[in-house]
C-alpha cells in the first residue's frame, strides 16, 4: 500500500496568518431546529416565558418563541472557532455585542468575521487578534454582531508580525441602539403571573444587588453535549487524554456554557428581563470544571429608557458567577482583585417590560 | 456604588402562607416541542409504539403521536414547584390523577393549583398542604388533574396555623371515568407485531406478576437534564455543593424520573399498555442516587372493562422499583415493611387494546 | 393475593429458534423528529453541512437536511435487537450495507430481517446467525439494506441445530450501485467555503492517509443517551449492576456509538465526504469504555467514479479508531495483529462532490 501523508486537515490560522481588514467566511451553516430549543432548556433549565411558550411570545408580537439569545450567540461563536481561535491561548474579551433580530426554529445561521485589530506580543510567540463577527440568517439579515479578542499562537516566532492596529471599542453599547430584536409590546400584553415575577423595569434601581440563590453542579456530559450542540470544536473541552496532561489536568468548560448557566440562575430575581439585547463585556476570571457548583448574583448598573419606546426599558446588569460558593454576600472584585471563587464577570443589557405593557391582573 | 439589597427573588410559600380554597396560577407556560419527545425517548428509552410513531398513532385515531403521558405530568408538576413545594420537606403522596386529553408537540401547557387541605404538624415546625393541580393546554382544556400532598416548612413556628381541613381522597380512580384521553380504536387497527407484544388486555389477570427483567443505571447528567427539561427547580436535584453537606451527601434524583424509568422498563411485559390513564397513588419509599441501577416489577391488581367501550380495557397495575437488586423474586412490602431495596411503589391504570381492536395478523 | 408468574416478557430468540429464510417483522416503528437531529448533533458534534443546514441541502437537490446516515442506521439496527441479538454473545460483522434513500425528520422507520445464514458452533453452545435487515419509511420504500452476523447463545446445547447455510457476501459494495440516496448535484451548487474544506473527490488518491487529529472523551451519560435514542435495548450498555459483575466490570459502549464518533472526528480531513453511501464491513476490534478518549485516522482505499454521474464520486475509506492514543502515526493492523489501542476498523463508501458541482468561489 502506498501511504501518502495528507494535508487536508484544518491546522487553523496562526497569528501571522491574519491581516487587518481580512474577511473570513466561516463554515457550517446551521438550521436551528425545535430540538435545539428543547436541548437548551434541558441543559440550562431556563424559564423565561418568551422563550418557553409560543402563546406568550405571540401575545408580545413575536412570530412564536424565539430561541434563547445566548443559544444564537453560541451557535454563531462556534462557527468562528475553526478560523479564529483553533490556535488560541486565551479568549480575552467581548465587546459591542448586539442582538439585532430574533432567531426562530427554522432559521439557518451563517457567520462571517473581519479582522479589526492585531497586536503582536513582545515575546514574539503570540499576538492578539480582534475580530468583529456577525451572524446572519437565511435572508442575509444580521442577527448578532460582536467583537472579541483572543491571544493566538504564532506558527513561528521568527516570522514577521502583520501590521499592528488596535480598535477603539465602546465600554458599553449605548442604550439608544438597543431593542431592534424586540417587538413593540402591545399595552397590557405582558402577563407577569405567567412570567413568574411582578417586578417590571420600573421596579429596578441602579445599585440594586440580587443574589440568585440557587446553585447548579455541572457534569462533563452536560458541558460536552452543550458545546457540541454549538458545533464548537475547541479541543480543550472534549479531550481528557490531552487535557489530562495539560495545565489543569482536566477538560475546560466552554465559557459560554458558564454564561448560559448564570443567565438561567438569574431568572430568580430577573424573571422579566426576558431579552438579552447586548453584551457590553465579559471576563472569564477563572475556569470552571465538572463537579463544581455554580452560583451567581447580579447588580443593576443602570436603568435606561429607550428612545421612542414606553413598552420596554433596558437594565444594564453585571452578573458575577462563583464556583462552590453561595453568593448571598455578593463576592466580587475588591482592591486586591477578585474573590478567589469568582469565575465570570459579565456586563450586559437586558430588556424588561414597563408598566404600560403589563397586564392589569397579571 | 450604592448597594441595595433586593427582595425580588422567590422565597416560595411557607405553610402559614396557604389558605383552604386558595387558587395559585403557576408561572412559565411551556410549548411542548418535537425536541421534548426526542429527549424523553433518549432519557428513558421508551418504546411504546403510540408515542414512538405518528403512523401507528394515526391508525388508532390520534392526530399524531402524543407525548408520553408522564412527560406531560412532569411538565405540569414542574410548574407547581415554585409555588407549592419550594419549602417542602417531603413530597408525601399523589391521588386521583387523571389524564384527560392527549398532549401533542405544539401544545402549550399551563398549570393552576387549588389548596384543598391543610394540617399543621404537632411540632408547629411544618404542616401538610394538599393541592389539586390541573394542567391546561392552549385552548384552556384540562389535560391532567391530580392531587398531591407535601410537608411544607413554616417560616416561623410561632405563627398561627391556617384553618385545618383534610380532603377525602379516593383510594383509586374509578375505572368508569377512565379513557377520555384515548380515541376509540377502530376494529383491527392495533398491530401487535409493530407494538412488540401479542398480549392484549384480555390476556392479563389480577394477581399476575411480571418481572421487567432489565436494569438501568442512572447518571447525574441524565436526571439533571430530565428534571431541567421539566423546568422543575427543586434545588435538591442540582446542587452538589449544598446537598454534599446535607443528609444524604449527594443530589437526590427527582421522584418523577424514577417513575418514568420504571414505566420504560415495564415495556418488557406490558408493551401494549400504551396509555397511562390515571395514577391512583404513589409512594417514593426511598431515594435513588446516581450510579445506582433501577429494576422493576409489576402486579396486575385489576382488569376493568370500560363502560360503552370494547376497543380498550383498563389494567390496574402496581409497579415496584428497586435499586441494585433484580426483581425476579418480586421484592415488595411484607409484615416488616418494604424490602430495603424498594424505592417506588406506584399504583396506576393503563389502557390496553382488547381483542376487537387488534389486527388479525399483527 | 393470588400471585401468578407471567410469561409476557420477551426472552429473545435463541440460536435454535432461527430458520433459514425466516422473516422477522420488528417492533417499534419510529418517527424521526427534528429533536433527533438536534440530539445527534449534540452527541457527536457532527458538522457536515448537508445534514446541518436546510439551505445548504436544498441547493444540492435535497428536500431539506436529511438526518445523518448513521442515525438512520442506528435506528434501524435498534429495532432488530429484540428479535436478533438479545441473546447474542458477540456482534461479529456487517456487510453489503447500502443507504438507498435520504431520511428526513417526519419520516417513520420500520424494520424487517430475513435469516440468510446459520452455522452452529462446534461446542453446541451457540451459533452464528446471518440476517439481512432492511429499514423502510412510511411509504414502504427501503432506505437501508444490510447484512450482519452475530453469535447467538443456544437455549439448550442438547437441542438440534437448525439446518446450516452460510451466505456469500461481497467484500465490498460495488461502486456502480452507489448513490441512490444522493440527488444529482446541480453544477456549481456545492459551496466549499460553507462546507469547511476546499478538497473535492478529485483531490483524494488511493493510499492517502489522514490523521483526524482531535480526540473525544466519552461519558456514560452520553453513550446511554445515544443508545436509548436508537431504542437499542441491549442490556450490556445500561446495567452497571450486572455488568459490574461481568467480564469487563463495566458497561460496554454500543459499537455504533463508536462509529458515529469516528465519523464525526473524520470531518477534519473529509469535510466534503458528506454522504455515507455504503458500509463494506466493520470490525469492533476491542470495546470502548466511558472515560476513554477516542482518536481516529482514515486511509483512502479507492476513488471510484459513478456511472453516468459527474457531480459526485465515491471514496472508499478505511477508518480506524483507537482509544487513549493519538493517531498521527496511523496505528493499524500489522503482522502481529492490531495495535493494542485500536478498537474499530471500518470500511465504507462516502460520496464527495466533483469539480463540476463545486461553486467557483466557494
Amino acid at each position: 500500500m502506498n501511504a501518502i501523508p495528507s494535508a487536508k486537515t484544518n491546522p487553523g490560522n496562526f497569528f501571522e496568518d491574519f491581516r487587518l481588514g481580512q474577511v473570513l467566511d466561516h463554515a457550517t451553516p446551521r438550521t436551528i431546529r425545535e430540538g435545539d430549543a428543547a436541548l437548551y432548556a434541558a441543559l440550562y433549565g431556563t424559564r423565561f416565558a418568551v422563550q418557553s411558550a409560543d402563546t406568550f411570545a405571540r401575545k408580545l408580537g413575536y412570530a412564536k418563541s424565539p430561541i434563547d439569545d445566548l443559544l444564537a450567540f453560541h451557535v454563531v461563536f462556534g462557527k468562528t472557532v475553526p478560523d479564529i481561535s483553533l490556535n488560541a491561548i486565551a479568549n480575552l474579551g467581548y465587546a459591542d455585542c448586539r442582538f439585532l433580530l430574533p432567531v426562530y426554529p427554522g432559521d439557518t445561521l451563517n457567520a462571517r468575521s473581519e479582522v479589526i485589530g492585531l497586536k503582536e506580543n513582545s515575546n514574539h510567540q503570540s499576538g492578539i487578534v480582534y475580530v468583529r463577527s456577525k451572524g446572519f440568517n437565511q435572508d442575509g439579515a444580521c442577527v448578532i454582531d460582536y467583537v472579541r479578542w483572543v491571544m493566538v499562537r504564532k506558527r513561528d516566532a521568527a516570522s514577521p508580525a502583520p501590521p499592528d492596529g488596535v480598535p477603539d471599542l465602546p465600554a458599553a453599547v449605548p442604550a439608544e441602539g438597543l431593542g431592534e430584536a424586540c417587538p413593540i409590546l402591545p399595552p397590557g400584553a405582558y402577563d407577569r403571573v405567567l412570567a413568574g415575577s411582578p417586578h417590571l423595569w420600573d421596579d429596578y434601581a441602579p445599585g440594586e444587588r440580587i443574589d440568585h440563590v440557587d446553585g447548579v453542579t455541572v457534569e462533563e456530559a452536560e458541558h460536552q453535549t452543550a458545546t457540541r450542540l454549538y458545533q464548537n470544536t475547541a479541543k480543550v473541552h472534549f479531550n481528557q487524554f490531552s487535557e489530562g496532561q495539560g495545565r489543569f489536568g482536566r477538560r475546560l468548560i466552554y465559557g459560554g456554557h458558564v454564561i448560559s448557566l448564570a443567565r438561567a440562575l438569574s431568572f430568580n430575581g430577573l424573571a422579566n428581563a426576558f431579552h438579552v439585547a447586548a453584551i457590553n463585556g465579559g471576563r472569564h476570571v477563572a475556569p470552571l470544571f465538572a463537579g463544581q457548583t455554580l452560583f451567581a448574583w447580579s447588580e443593576i448598573l443602570a436603568c435606561a429608557a429607550l428612545p421612542g419606546r414606553d413598552d420596554v426599558g433596558a437594565l444594564r446588569i453585571r452578573t458575577i458567577a462563583a464556583k462552590d460558593r453561595p453568593c448571598a454576600d455578593f463576592p466580587g472584585r475588591g482592591a486586591e482583585g477578585y474573590d478567589p471563587a469568582v469565575i465570570l464577570d459579565l456586563d450586559y443589557w437586558a430588556l424588561a417590560p414597563r408598566a404600560g405593557a403589563a397586564a392589569a391582573k397579571g
